[in-house]
């Protein structure tokens, strides 16, 4: 069983949906199945499918993205757009994998709902988005076959290739979480916001900090700058 | 669009799993849709769903089997089990994959029923099987998820090497040597060095905001945020 790799449901809203991704991670053998703000009736619904098994059994519910995420150190969106406008980087489904593989710890590939995908919102919290190579003029996958083809891709690689490289111990959603309240905290006592700062929203500024891929310790190292920066600034 | 793999459905029963094909096949650039012995009613209804379009409209029903794949030149079998009896070599995903991307003329690619899968009988009209490299516990998949996977497989290869990253602009060196003295400066003022602070030479500092791997756009904002907190510690 692959336990590195979480799947997070956002808003999702058919039960048959929540099932076939459920079915698909057990096929493919992952087990960490996380839903952010489902609608209740059609978790409860999916939960009660016949061969949904141990997968939605042990399924967990937050209320929100953030809370799903805290010990996550890699956070992947999916989107079906290609024209998107959001700043993260936007990687090839192939290519997404392999640096998923390459995690050390745990990563969490993120699934918005079926009518919307993933907000601006949810996709501050991710490193970066994937794509699944469909045709432009029909890009939009049903959840459950995307979710299948994305694991489908994750495992297939892993028994094709030994990675190379060295793991990345990425720091977890807590650290980034920790490292955006401090940094908004500075900016806003150094007058930053009121400023002609260029990022005016705590959501921008976790786009930026999210782009800066950090592994665990530098987060650290940040945060502790950060912790005396703010101290002297309430101690002129 | 391609049209030198059609897709064979055989004895479907749920019009979900019909739809769910249709669709997976328009996503990957499929259009050549072939239901066997169908039950009428799911066909009916599958061809009226949402968002089947033109591959369901286009789908042709047969009798037979024998029928279906007259201009075939290559008949692949999907399978789930992996202690299968019958004649024809079984090969994974992957590797069947290369194999009908290099058939030329018309590849037929079979899926049996959600229940019980290709009989003997269907399957002695393939000339080799495949398999999902799904986990020995749990190889049974959903059917419309099977053909995604599939289909995913078959398009792979011929898309893959395209990376759809874009290009990166990198901060300059004189971005990143700004950047590093502002910190500095800041981290002095605050009394960092002088405390417990892990870093305690503007080399580290260098390093450190070098493995943030930043754009031009993101060492500006960056530098512009320290420029604020400067001045707040000099005007307390």
């Amino acid at each position: 069983m692959n336990s590195a790799v979480c799947l997070v449901l956002v808003s999702p809203r058919n039960p048959l949906n929540i099932g076939a991704a459920a079915r698909a991670m057990s096929n493919f053998g992952f087990s960490d199945l996380r839903l952010v703000n489902a609608y209740d009736v059609a978790f409860r619904e999916a939960k009660s499918a016949v061969g949904a098994g141990a997968v939605l059994k042990a399924a967990r519910q937050f209320d929100s993205l953030g809370d799903a995420l805290t010990d996550c150190r890699l956070v992947v969106g999916t989107t079906g757009s290609i024209a998107q406008k959001a700043p993260q980087p936007l990687l090839g489904l192939e290519q997404a994998a392999k640096k998923l593989r390459r995690c050390a710890g745990r990563a969490a590939l993120l699934f918005g709902s079926e009518k919307y995908g993933l907000s601006n919102e949810d996709m501050s919290h991710c490193d970066w988005l994937l794509r699944i190579p469909s045709r432009p003029e029909h890009r939009s996958m049903n959840l459950g076959q995307a979710v299948a083809v994305c694991l489908y891709e994750l495992i297939r690689g892993a028994r094709a290739s030994k990675p190379s490289a060295p793991a990345r111990k990425y720091a977890t959603g807590a650290h980034i979480e920790l490292l955006v309240a401090r940094l908004d905290e500075a900016l806003s006592q150094s007058g930053y916001y009121a400023g002609s700062g260029v990022l005016r929203s705590r959501l921008r500024l976790r786009n930026l900090v999210k782009r800066l891929d950090l592994s665990e310790r530098d987060a650290v190292v940040m945060v502790g700058m950060l912790r005396q920066i703010l101290w002297k600034l309430s101690h002129p």
